[in-house]
């Protein structure tokens, strides 16, 4: 469809019709930015929306599920600090009267607003904080690129970067931003991420596009196995470009834009030292291959030997029979860096010549059954990933 | 059924009819002990198994297999420093050669001989150390305390103790040991275990009593969610004691054994600062409750909680939320080392009055749905579990 790249240079605000912002509101004692808005100027305000599979859900994540039953959104407003999350009736409430708020400030509907929270689960948020900083991030929205980048940084906790991008494709463009380094097993997304078009799309195209470009992109990312109770993907469209893309086209430019997104989560994750990419093919179906993907992706001990940069195959090999999927051990291949250490369910090339020493670290198993095939994106299990989650709450 | 803890004296050399010996043949370079010889001198030869369901199997889980499809065991060999998994045609022939060299010296048959091994996998083993080591460990056979406690040694990998227990009921005993310290989340077994009794019973009895002791003890033990590819538990009945128990009296004295083992398993998993036991009840069916305690278990954002002692029931509100079983957030409540830190799936009692510093912490999980319940036992997520995992091939 497209050969271009996407861009770092907005985010959000890179399609027309839109403009965004991102403050320090008093939610993280830290005084880190903690508050975003993006709105949604039009002419349209088609939306659509994938959220936590987790039966856990957080208020805010209850709030938009009921706002995108219509397709329509006029703005998002998103924190971080406070997750939102197991806090009860009071909590939803909490997440209401933010987007009363909001609809107050921009002259629209409550049932238009769209809130995301990401932080410590169990905590209820400080509204106290919370309502006069939605004024003051409205009174800063702007379409400029700066706008873009800081509602991306607002957005984070442990990230250590604002993930963002853009692509423009025939006269259309989609950005987005995203934050999530743990508790990162998005299914269906990674906590948080709005992106936008200006394209000229319908509400069906909208899903459509967006559940295909999750599923291949923020649903094959696990950091940790641990699926949040925040997770949310918002697409927004605004029309503003006036340009109506074909169906394939469109979605072949939100998958470019979310597949960069997702490369930017993995490459900042919880303690990474290594960006791990794992192919399985040859499996009954893809079903099949996206559970040993994961099974290996996952697996403890297969992390920390990429840690410690041990082709150890072994560890692959017992991590792919574990998994709930047809397996023929004898006809099990395993590459490591492009050596194939195991052929044929044994020892193949020596394993000391997969050097596993780089950032980049690919696995292609071959299971040689059938056509079956998926990649999942992992990292390694570090000293790093244990003191960022065992020295204090997150 | 019976109220007496279990010793830890001499394992499976406890019940009469047994002779057992450990000694260091040359697999492991270290020099530590590394060949295992139990042998059953009758008058039964009762024996059942349990192995893994890894797909991936060894070639010594493929031999034992087949062995106890006829539930007659007269001696296991056990070698540690190789897993000898991976290995294909010619693996299952060294397999084959070690049965048939411990037959020769023992005059039994090759098929009465069931072989276990643990250690690297994708490695070949050395037989020119095996092979004169059988000799060896033939000729150091005892009836003794110290003859069990070296078989347990012999056994070991990243194991920093031996672990071994016995249990006399009623004039009749049932002893073992055991070892696996990583790779370890039994489905159906830990990582070699080999048990034995005296008391007279059938074939049978062997298979029922065994499979109910392991799937309450072994397999409810998960250090890391890998499960091995060389899982064995072999239960050997001699019948000298002359006793004939109920099945419930020999089931009970059995599952006390095994859960001895476990509880020694956990004690020394590698990298382990915690005890962790999670019982969930509530649940719709016992297997529902097992899927949401095996989520926690399994969790590495609880586990490095834990390790920070860390009341952090918002990760642990999330992993049941993530489980594949029934679960209503707003009935959920929590409880942690006795405080109930979650009620009604909101904020309970302050997280600070739960003290996690010591080294048991207990988690209680209640889903308020039905009377589904089940316990699983794990560990934390430590440094040393990733410096023991990356720095070396294991």
């Amino acid at each position: 469809m497209t050969s271009s790249l996407p861009l770092r240079s907005a985010g959000v605000t890179a399609p027309a019709g839109f403009r965004a912002a991102g403050i320090h509101a008093g939610i993280k004692a830290s005084g880190k930015k903690d508050l975003t808005l993006v709105v949604n100027d039009g002419p349209l305000d088609v939306a659509s929306g994938v959220f936590t599979t987790n039966k856990v859900k957080a208020a805010p994540v209850l709030w938009s599920q009921q706002v995108l039953t219509q397709h329509r959104v006029r703005a998002v407003v998103l924190n971080s600090g406070c997750a939102n999350a197991c806090t009860g009736p009071e909590g939803f409430q909490d997440t209401h009267a933010t987007a009363e708020k909001v609809a107050e400030v921009l002259d629209c509907g409550a049932g238009e607003v769209a809130v995301c929270s990401t932080g410590l689960i169990g905590e209820r948020i400080p509204m106290d904080a919370l309502l006069p900083g939605v004024d003051a991030v409205a009174a800063a929205l702007a379409s400029t690129n700066e706008a873009g980048v800081d509602a991306a940084t607002a957005v984070m906790t442990t990230d250590s970067v604002p993930k963002y991008a853009e692509l423009s494709h025939q006269g259309f463009s989609v950005g987005g931003f995203a934050k999530g380094a743990g508790m990162c097993a998005p299914n269906m997304a990674t906590m948080l991420s709005v992106i936008t078009t200006d394209a000229v799309i319908d509400a069906e195209l909208a899903d459509a596009a967006l559940r295909a470009a999750v599923g291949t992109t923020f649903n094959r990312l696990t950091v940790d196995s641990s699926t949040s109770t925040n997770d949310t993907v918002l697409l927004l469209a605004s029309g503003a470009s006036g340009v109506t893309p074909t169906a394939d086209e469109f979605t072949g430019v939100l998958t470019a834009v979310c597949r960069d997104l997702v490369l930017q989560l993995q490459a900042d994750a919880e303690g990474v030292t290594k960006h791990v990419s794992v192919t399985v093919s040859g499996a009954t179906d893809d079903a099949d291959a996206e559970r040993v993907a994961r099974a290996v992706a996952d697996d403890p001990l297969v992390k920390t030997a990429f840690f410690g940069s041990d082709p150890n195959w072994g560890r692959i090999a017992m991590a792919v029979g574990k998994a709930d999927a047809a397996v023929d051990p004898d006809r099990l291949d395993i590459t490591l860096n492009g050596v194939k250490v195991c052929a044929g369910g044994v020892r193949g090339e020596d394993r000391s010549l997969a050097d596993l020493s780089g950032k980049e670290i690919t696995v292609l198993v071959e299971l040689g059954l059938g056509a079956g095939t998926a990649t999942v994106l992992t990292t390694d299990l570090s000293h790093a990933y244990v003191e960022e989650n065992s020295a204090y709450s997150s």
